[in-house]
Formats: C-alpha cells, sequence, structure tokens
C-alpha cells in the first residue's frame, strides 16, 4: 500500500523530513556495546539542551500518552492528593487517569477555550497546600489553548516548593519556549511526532533533583516505571533493547534545531500562528475560544459542520484535524510546526471555498 | 555521528533491510483517517497471518519487554496464583516483576541451559489445578534453550482449560513454528526487532477468546492497559497517536514472509542453527546448555573469557552479544535470523582464534 503524499498540516503528527529518515537508516548499535553508551552519551546531551536543563531526561520507547502515564504512575500513589488542571480532551485524560489510578484528585476544571488564570491557581494553592504534584498541560491542542506555564510554574513553586510540577509538553518542546531547569519544572513530559518532527515511538522525560529524589526505584524491572530507567540513565545505559534508529532521528532532529537555534524556531512558530490567526479572521472566519496558543490554530470558517469542510480540504490534498468530543465538526485545527508554504496553499484553498458559499 | 557498519549476529536488534526502511519512509497517513483505517485492518490481517490466528493481534508502541508486563497487569492482579517458568535472565525478569506486582506465585525455576519437562508441568499442574495463568517463554535467549510450545500448552490445556497461557515469544514469532490459535495459547507476546527484522519500538500481543473474555476494560485511557487497546481495535481504531510509520515496517516485514513463505522461514532458522552447531563443535567449541533452540546458539569457543573473544571478533566488525549475569564471560551467543554468509565469515574468524591459540 502506497499512501498517495498530502500535506499534513495537523497538530501532530508532522510530516517527517527526508533527512531524518536518513539518519534512521544507519546500521543499528548493539546496545550493550560502547559505541552505544557514546551516542547515547550524546543523546541526553542533546536531550538537555532540547529542555533546557542540567538534569537528565529520559528516553523512552513509546508513546507520549504512555510517557505521561507512567510518569503519573512512577510519582503518585493511591490516595495521594494530586491537582489536575483539565481544560480539553488531552489534559481531560489526565484526569480521568488519575481517578482510575485512585489519587486524591483536586481537579482545576475549565471551559474548554479558557486557559488557567494565576488567581484561579493561587486560590486553588490557598485551599489545598500539601498538594502532591500538580499536573498541567502546557498546550492543549484540542482546543488551541496555552498557559502561562512560566508564571503558573513560578507561582506554584512560591507557595508550595515541595510540590511536585508534572507538565504535559507534548507538543510544545522546540515550539514554544519553554525552560525545564529555570522554570523549577518537575517532570516534563513530549512525545517525538511534533515539535521535534519524528517518527511516532518514542518519549521523552526531563526530570528535577526534586523529582529524582521523590522517585522510588523498583526492585523488579518494571518496564513501566520511571525509576527504572533512570537506575540505568544515572550507568549510561538502558534497561532492555532501546528503540536505538529512533534515536538517531531524535539526535538529528536536535542536530538541525541547533543549527536554527533553538530561539529562533519558537519565535517562527509565533510568527506563523499570528499571521494564520489573522488570516482566518480575514477571511471572516472565526478562532475558537482564547486562541492564544501558538502551536495550533482551531477557528470555523463559512457555515455548517467543519468535517465536510475538512473532507473538501483533504481532497485536495490538505489534512487538518478536526474537533474533538464536544468540538467535533464545529472546528477545524492547524498546527504551526514550520509550513510556511503549505498553509499559503492551505489560505488559498480556505478562500475558495468561502467565496463557493 | 555516523557508526561504522558492522555485521550484527547477535540474538536481536538485527540488522533492518533497506526495504523496511523504505517503507517506513512513506508519507504518515493520519490515524484518524479512512485510509489509516484500511491501513491498520491491512496490518491486522497481517499480524493474523504472522501468529498463526483468526483472532485478534494488539500492536502495542514500545518495547516488547512493556508490552510484556503490560499483558501481566492486565490479566493479573494482586492475590492471583500464576505459575511463571524462570529458565534464565529473560524469563526471569517476568518472575521479579511478577513478584513485584503482588502475585501469588508458584515458580518453574530451572537451572540455566536446562529446558520445561512435561513431568514437571505435570506436577505443578496436580499440585495447583487453581492457577489463574501459567507465564511461559518460548525461547530463553539468554540461554539459547527453547521449550517444546505445543506440547506443553497441549498438556496445560488438557489438565486446566481456564487457566491463561501467556507466551513470551519475543524471539521466536517468524523464526519457530508458532500456531497461536491451534496450540491454545491464550496470549502471545513478540516484539518487532527480531525475527520480523524489524526497527526496535512496537511489540504486538496476539489474544485468544478466553483472554479477551478475561480482559477488563478500564474506563479511563490507561495506555498500559490492553485492554484500552482491544476497544479501539474492534472499531479498527488505535486510542493515541500509532508509530504509524513503524508499522508501516512490519507490513512490509509481513509481505517479504508471505513470499517466502513462513514456514520456509521456519525450516531456514533451523537449518542454519543445526549447521552452525555443528561447525562450533567441529572447531572444538562447546554448546551451553541444552542447546536446542533454532533461534539463537549459546557457545564457548577457546580457553578463556569468551567476553575478550567476543572483542576480538568486534574488531573484525562482527557482533555476538555475550553471556549475562551467571554467564558472564562463559558464553557467546548468535542468533539464527537468516544471514548465511554472514555466518560463514564469522565461522572463519573463529578458526583463526582457535589456530592462533
Amino acid at each position: 500500500m502506497k499512501p498517495k503524499p498530502e500535506i499534513m498540516l495537523t497538530p501532530g503528527p508532522v510530516t517527517v523530513p527526508p533527512f531524518i529518515i536518513e539518519a534512521i537508516a544507519q546500521p543499528v548499535i548493539h546496545h550493550r556495546s560502547t559505541e552505544f553508551r557514546h551516542f547515547f552519551a550524546g543523546l541526553q546531551a542533546d536531550l538537555q539542551f532540547l529542555f533546557k536543563t542540567e538534569n537528565p531526561v529520559i528516553p523512552l520507547p513509546g508513546s507520549g500518552t504512555m510517557a505521561m502515564e507512567m510518569a503519573m504512575r512512577s510519582f503518585f500513589q493511591p490516595g495521594d492528593q494530586v491537582g489536575i488542571l483539565a481544560m480539553g480532551k488531552f489534559s481531560d485524560r489526565w484526569l480521568t487517569y488519575g481517578q482510575e489510578m485512585g489519587l486524591e484528585i483536586v481537579p482545576v476544571r475549565l471551559p474548554w477555550g479558557e486557559s488557567l488564570e494565576l488567581e484561579v491557581l493561587e486560590g486553588l494553592l490557598a485551599a489545598r497546600p500539601n498538594l502532591k504534584g500538580l499536573v498541567l498541560t502546557h498546550c492543549e491542542t484540542s482546543t488551541g489553548v496555552q498557559i502561562d506555564l512560566e508564571e503558573i510554574a513560578f507561582v506554584a513553586k512560591d507557595k508550595c516548593p515541595g510540590m511536585l510540577l508534572l507538565v504535559d509538553a507534548m507538543s510544545t518542546v522546540g515550539v514554544l519556549p519553554l525552560y525545564t531547569q529555570d522554570w523549577q519544572l518537575d517532570v516534563v513530559v513530549c512525545s517525538s511526532q511534533k515539535g521535534l518532527f519524528n517518527l511516532s515511538g518514542v518519549a521523552f522525560a526531563a526530570l528535577s533533583p526534586l523529582a529524582i529524589s521523590m522517585l522510588g526505584i523498583p526492585e523488579s524491572d518494571d518496564a513501566m516505571h520511571l525509576g527504572h530507567y533512570w537506575k540505568y540513565l544515572a550507568q549510561g545505559s538502558f534497561p532492555f533493547t532501546p528503540p536505538t534508529q529512533l534515536f538517531y532521528g531524535i539526535r538529528k532532529a536536535v542536530e538541525i534545531i541547533r543549527e536554527q537555534r533553538l530561539a529562533h524556531r519558537w519565535n517562527e512558530s509565533h510568527r506563523l500562528s499570528k499571521l494564520f490567526k489573522k488570516a482566518v479572521q480575514d477571511l471572516g472566519g472565526s478562532l475558537f475560544g482564547l486562541a492564544n496558543c501558538d502551536v495550533v490554530t482551531a477557528f470555523s470558517i463559512g457555515k455548517g459542520d467543519q468535517d465536510e469542510i475538512r473532507l473538501k480540504l483533504k481532497e485536495k490534498g490538505l489534512v487538518l484535524a478536526g474537533g474533538q468530543g464536544q468540538l467535533k465538526g464545529k472546528i477545524m485545527r492547524v498546527g504551526h510546526f514550520g509550513w510556511e508554504a503549505e498553509v499559503g496553499i492551505l489560505l488559498v484553498e480556505l478562500k475558495t471555498i468561502v467565496d463557493g458559499k
């Protein structure tokens, strides 16, 4: 089966550039060899650069969802009081997962399209000063809303320094400014197929010294516990056969990001997002909710079911994401991972659709 | 970093052929599209062919270890009586993992190098007729020993039809004869980087109707619970961003296996393994333990530390695996995944080493 080439404009997975595939195609090195240790040390340095931290970043096989749930399992036990921000399809997931884990959850539920206000956070921390952890989602891609992570982390750590800040940064590492260490984030989880323009299949968890001090190390080979990976990482190795070739792709992505400069990429997401949001409004479209996010724009255009418009765009080879849950058929979503010409093509098609009505 | 090309003769990960990389390099299709559903249905048919079953086979992101532990978590709860066969480094892992899970484990511990005798199994089942499950490892790659899975499953199902048979077949699917459905295996777990000559990063769990009936479906998006994937698979979809491109590689591998015929590949592993074992003995080397396995040969040659010999071979570009745990420095291990010329080169080098001493 050869899928016909399409322009993927969704907020992930993104099109994987040929140089990433080329990196992945390199001969595999055995994970118990000296070469692997050298390579793995280089990967660690790359990840520390990317996450802006001098502390360990654990590379994990699997998806971002798996990594985030592994983090929750590794730090929280049933009965622990944990605050969870729920503001859309993806952040809601951590809430239901935490409930099933048996945590004593203090939910911060926001209407879809809104972001977390500092006063709400301050109220929460005043009422619950003994939270063991707080789970935040940097960008809620289902609604196109981001939180002011720097401010929020500052307030959270100011009021509750011992509280573990666990951040879903799936789509934001490499896309939005994010300083793991300076902002005192304790656990930052990211996946490979968004800002790192790689194949889906690996994820990462950056850990602070506080996180490491709170991380139990399981006695068995518990492949779903971060402590297990941390134990091996501290020795420069990996507990079982790692996805070495996927790691090659990640290192290549970081090489490119280093060349282009990380801050430049952050600026580009911002510029493209602003341009696109303005163009949508110029075409008579509406932005959904706060629309404050540089990772993704959620919008509607023309009248009627947005999924029908998406279908028309798909026939032209342009793949957008739709609305999820309560937003099904009501919005479309475009990611801002650097495709400039492609967004131009999309805007032309959107104009045609608008004019045709 | 460009690693210099080496010949990987380890029992996994294996060298990934260029046509697999080419398949992976195809443009990604979005996982909420109709195309993905078609592709995913094709993948399911491929996996059913490979595992010899008409029942569902769940593709999972992550490593084989993760998939096996996910299976254990999904079917067993703390306090459950579960038999676990421990006969080497890898099968021992399931024992320690089960202990940490809080299972009431009935261990079947064998000296490394030995295999499971039917009488031992019969004794176990007579003494413990109410086991909820039995965890078996088809091939223990750390010792180069396989079990007679067909016979063992026959006896197990004859005596205890309601007992869940969970099989670690990491290295054996596509390599050894394995009939999931006919042999009444309930859960068969395999990884991508051995018999399927793919990148490490995905794994599979084939489920029987008994397994499905015992599989609870979590209410939350528990990405570590097979029930979660099964729920989505039943609708032809996947719970979160799947490793689609890694799946392309798997489909390509099955296409090749279909062309070559599965039984032919089984025969080839057998033939190569027999030839290699004979050649090692002809060179004065010793096979370790029962040496009844067509996936891998564990052996020693010449005098002294086998890791030193491995180092010499590595300088020649030949990568073998060493002994693990109690076997460190005592054996070398070679996988039999179809490299004929390469094994010839290895034998020449082994002869040089033996003659030089």
